[in-house]
């Protein structure tokens, strides 16, 4: 039981780690996905780092090329929620000691390939060998309008809540993955993340607030509702689906908490007032990724998930990282 | 022996890594300490990123607020090498599975306290649980004047080879804090080392290159002859020691190859014109960090150790980080 008393990820950043940003505005409290850093005249500079371990946020048998895309693409997505174009990362690289050469060839190529899809450079990092397990950490560099970068906070009442793409692939794809459920569509798209960055920097000027559906939609809606000192409302029959995952849900509705709350989407939450709509979806449509109105937020706290209008308790709010 | 086919971290960057930054200047293919980034109309940024694994880059009794010292400040020593000013950093901490709240108070405690004495904010990063050993990725943050980063490349033949403080602490620390020798004066030199950072930015416009003493001297005057096209000489007789240093190389010949290959000394190797070496040695003074002249760079490659002026075999180099 002593195991329970100790704080999850979020407490302890506001209790530990956030106190340590406070002289630092462009950390916005550690509250967002993106630092933003002064660069040039025109521009600032998002900063993300993010960590993924061998048998935690990917399966073991994954293949090289695999991890290098999602190390790189779940930063590229936090950068797409901040509104940035990514333009280079730093790699940190934690080898098993039994690592292998032709291992970190197919590593090197997964990230060369992704480095063309998305125009970025590797610029620096460090390579150690660990007696634990791969661990991959990128730190991933996006130019934004200056003083114009993204966050989660900004979402005012009366704003209406869309999202991007489809929800529930990533957590139905990790079932499917590991042999639960059957469908290679959504197995792929748990293993090969696409971040929005078409769809990200095109939100700038435009949306209040955005996140990026890491922890699951609940989770992630309720970031935005939380940094924002405000409540969201989301009817569950607006959230778009995916034609394998509406059929999963159809047949199994005990399906319903991981698709709304299971995470590794890597789809954007976007908060914009109604008289933006239009911009939006001029926005969305350039990027050529579908956007859906699911909600709106209001005054108070939390997240109220409704089933044809109805509140409903949801039962599963996000992915606990620990 | 297959393990011995393996390629060493500089082959396994030259082959995979440095490739992935052939497009991007400024992480000058990957052969200096930092990676320099536009930013303002007067400042470059300098970006470097290190990590350290608990049972390999510190011991594993080690405080939780030295740990946060030491991955700071081998990232902070990076940063003074480039010249550069640290201002912010991020954070990625995998904590290993039994990992309790109290440690990770301890852990931010030491790095306020480093925040205070470097002037540098925490911004951003991410926290995971790890199966494995307590790892630390720091991506550290530094201004420099515009297009003015120092960096390994750009010693030239003539220019004379000076290091900052003392060499061999941080080695024979090592050896300290494991028991193998008595000395606790060099053992807190090992767990906390002092990153060169007012010297640093004071060499730009002065130092033609630079490095920081992390693989240990040889090596790291060797990154800068090869990084430049040279070779480098230095008169061990002229390689500064500290009084516990001098005392045990003296009593024990076979000591030497730890102190000049050890590394972990985190002390600046400078090539300079002789032409500058007032400027030099203002710009130390002003720091408060002695400089000393331990030899000099000439046409060819690789490093030559000379002992009263006649070349000898080097035993280590440096650091072999795998």
């Amino acid at each position: 039981m002593a195991r329970r008393r100790r704080p999850g990820e979020f407490a302890l950043i506001a209790r530990y780690f956030a106190p340590l940003a406070r002289g630092f505005a462009g950390a916005g409290g550690l509250v967002s996905d993106n630092a933003f850093l002064p660069a040039d005249a025109a521009h600032d500079l998002a900063v993300k780092t993010d960590t993924v371990v061998a048998g935690v946020h990917f399966l073991e048998d994954e293949t090289p090329a695999r991890i290098a895309a999602k190390a790189l693409r779940v930063c590229l997505s936090d950068l797409a929620a901040g509104g940035a174009r990514p333009f280079a990362y730093q790699l940190s690289l934690s080898l098993p000691k039994d690592w292998r050469e032709a291992w970190v060839a197919g590593f090197a190529r997964g990230l060369a390939a992704d480095q063309r899809r998305y125009g970025i450079a590797l610029c620096g990092g460090d390579t150690v060998v660990t007696p634990g397990p791969l661990t991959v950490t990128i730190t991933a560099f996006g130019r934004v309008p200056r003083g114009r970068g993204l966050t989660r906070a900004g979402a005012r009442a009366g704003d209406e809540l869309w999202v991007s793409g489809t929800i529930g692939d990533g957590a139905l794809g990790l079932l499917a993955a590991r042999g639960e459920i059957a469908s290679a569509a959504l197995e792929w798209r748990y293993r090969l993340p696409e971040p929005r960055s078409a769809l990200g920097p095109r939100l700038v000027g435009i949306a209040h607030a955005t996140a990026d559906v890491s922890d699951g939609l609940l989770a992630d809606a309720g970031h935005i509702a939380s940094a924002s000192g405000l409540a969201v409302r989301i009817e569950r029959g607006l959230v778009p689906l995916s034609p394998s995952a509406r059929r999963l849900v159809t047949t199994n509705g005990r399906l319903w908490p991981t698709v709304l709350g299971g995470g590794d989407d890597y789809e954007l939450v976007i908060a914009v007032t109604p008289r933006r709509r239009a911009a939006l979806l001029a926005a969305a449509r350039s990027a050529g990724v579908p956007v859906t109105r699911i909600g709106e937020f209001e005054p108070g706290r939390g997240v109220v998930l409704t089933v044809d209008g109805r509140p409903v308790r949801a039962t599963r709010t996000g992915y606990a990282h620990f």
